[in-house]
């Protein structure tokens, strides 16, 4: 009998092993760190800058049924600023985002400084990323061609001639507010333009003013997006957005 | 006499109204809040993905000669990795960066979850952007494509079939340390993924690991960008950086 | 007349400077700066750790009026955990609050690692800042007195003798939570031991675990701050808060 | 010998089940999170707002030893602004800090607004904690007790009458600048007053201004510690700095 009490004795130091290493030196396996419980949803994306599957698109180049507001026409893909006929805001309104945006000023230049191919894409309706000809002008850096106006200039001026097509790649995230209207998280931007990094998600200090100092009213967490009537023949295609 | 003081008085009046009126109702105009000081540098920006006038050009498919590390192969345009030989480092630090890079796995699938091309982009030789073949495939959502390996899974899976081109839209800004080794900011990293947005200024927590959790290691402000050799035959190309 | 003149125009000049002025080189006044909107409500301080007039006084010493659960003792102006009978929780739910907490390890030495004084203060029932007698007593750091628990380390050990009150203050911000679940804002704590800095605004990672890594679950924005019953007869004292 | 077998079997089978489980569901153990690395200092704390053991005291009431400038007067443990010499300054740099400094406007009232009691805790030499006498008194919120001068308003108003002695608990992060001259990191601060928050981590926008808007500007990690002659007889006494 002596066999199975050794051979038991073995089974049981096994045992008790296994288990007093576990307590006093637990050994890290690599799959303890792989999560599994959030999968990321399968999306297709899309070539030249075309919206990937999950993106609501705005603007295809054939109508405006998703906008509303002024007066602007289509034509040849692209809607245009009709002077004087207001902005026009989506119908949706949006909090966090990527969007996907291209612009183009007229290619017949006419003014200076921010008078030329001035207009906005308005986050929120409230927070200016500028839009204007920028190709060899000359401004205030803090209201040129991408800066979040009158609050942070660019990192760089990546402006193509006027008369060609400009994208913004622009990331947002909407400022959330207490129950009391105070400030929770304010808004944060990040801006690409042309390809070119131009705000690396820079803190939104409130509504971009023309005068005075922005200053924070708390809002409803989705708005929606407007582009402005500054006047100038502005013209827009390939607007699409994820929302975040 | 008495036009002379009628015209002094009125001088006199004209100038203390100035002073009151700024003393005590003092006027926002728009000029107060247009900054000139700080001037964007003029670039020209890349088209099709190509590197803009200001970016670091490290590899445009003819030549390894900003790398160094494995003995990796160029052809067509593209460099694939030589498995056995190591992962290949840029010459050159780098901090904060945006960085354009592509990369391919290979057509013929073989192997499923992490063994599928599988390769990474180490930031600072130390922070990987995980790089797999993920076109329906499986494997723990904190490793696949476009993680921060075992900290961020993605926010979507926009991978493309094997065998074609996908982009890394990269933004990071590298972490600072205390001269006593404590870290003063975490690392943050922005991912694009083939146009979408799939890592939105996660924080990085620190090397990342396959065993165990990461832990932050005071490290040089510049460190070279590294790809890795995971064996798997995974090519890049059109690889560039802004030093932002 | 040529005297007239001269007068005329010299306040045709004055007008005209005045004007260029504004519209060309503005000038800042103090005034502009100076912002009346926000007036902060005003109070009274409380004197050696009291409740200034805006708190909300959870524990004076008298009763446990404010809160339920455990079936604690109240005696000599303090309240000592039962053990066995569980936690105590506030009947009100707080979400970002400066908290006044003083808490006493029994004088008799009984025990040490985390068995020696042991409790804790959990934020919205969630988020330990560990309670501990940590004086020469030896733990894992992340989980000595003062610790976010498992998370963070204090900054030093300020702990006093066993037998002695000792106080905890405390400025949390509570985590936001989008609709979907996902995490808007992690929650951030700081932590003054004994009138020592012992936490700067940390991250909280997610409700504070025994075992395995934190992860946050969307909860209400207010919730009980709870004390917790781990079998030591550890009391605690003036109890205040204040909403941020 | 089948009884032999049947054992083996199961000896077997126990450890390969055990090899199975680590491999397919990896136990979490609590030891697991237990980090043992960073051994917090030990320290002694004050009592009544006294220094703790690893302060740097910067004035006890006996000397001045530790600053320089103005030729301030000490008298009964006080320190009091000896109008028209300018301000003092610790002859020490600083950066991130925890700081204790506790300070009395004169007892008879003379003046309104800012021109009673006035004096600052000036951070760096360049980011003022405001001081002024507020008991009762009116002045722009932003430019009050408490306030980061013309930036932040304090979030309540918890001063005491004239004559008595305030205390100011602040927790200082300094800014960290690029080699460029860039910045990397705001600076931030938190203020308790009397023992009420009143500046919970507000980001500062750069040196605070009297006239104008702040900007930043690169400067030394460490910078002294400045307190203000603005004529009035404010006195300082209990002043510590941890240096974080």
């Amino acid at each position: 009998m002596k066999i199975y009490s050794v051979i038991f004795s073995s089974v049981v130091l096994l045992i008790s092993n296994s288990y007093t290493m576990a307590q006093e030196t637990p050994e890290w396996v690599p799959e303890l760190t792989e999560d599994w419980e959030y999968v990321p949803e399968v999306i297709t994306p899309g070539t030249n800058n075309q919206a990937p599957s999950d993106a609501i698109v705005l603007f295809d180049g054939t109508d405006l049924d998703s906008w509303e507001g002024g007066d602007w026409k289509v034509e040849d893909g692209a809607v245009t600023v009709e002077p004087g006929t207001g902005g026009i805001r989506t119908k949706k309104g949006f909090g966090d985002i990527q969007l996907h945006i291209e612009w183009r000023s007229p290619e017949v230049v006419d003014g200076d400084g921010q008078g030329r191919g001035n207009s906005g894409v308005f986050l929120q309706g409230r927070y200016e990323v500028q839009v204007l000809d920028m190709y060899e002008n000359t401004t205030y850096p803090n209201g040129q061609t991408g800066s979040v106006y009158k609050q942070h200039a660019p990192l760089a001026n990546a402006s193509l001639p006027p008369g060609e097509w400009q994208s913004y790649d622009i990331i947002y995230e909407a400022p959330i507010f207490k129950d009391d209207g105070r400030l929770a998280k304010p808004a944060f931007v990040t801006v690409i333009h042309n390809g070119v990094l131009i705000q690396n998600r820079v803190q939104i200090k409130g509504p971009t003013e023309y005068i005075g100092l922005p200053k924070y009213e708390k809002h409803p967490e989705k708005l929606p997006l407007e582009l402005q009537d500054h006047s100038d023949l502005v013209s827009f295609r390939n607007i699409w957005v994820r929302e975040l």
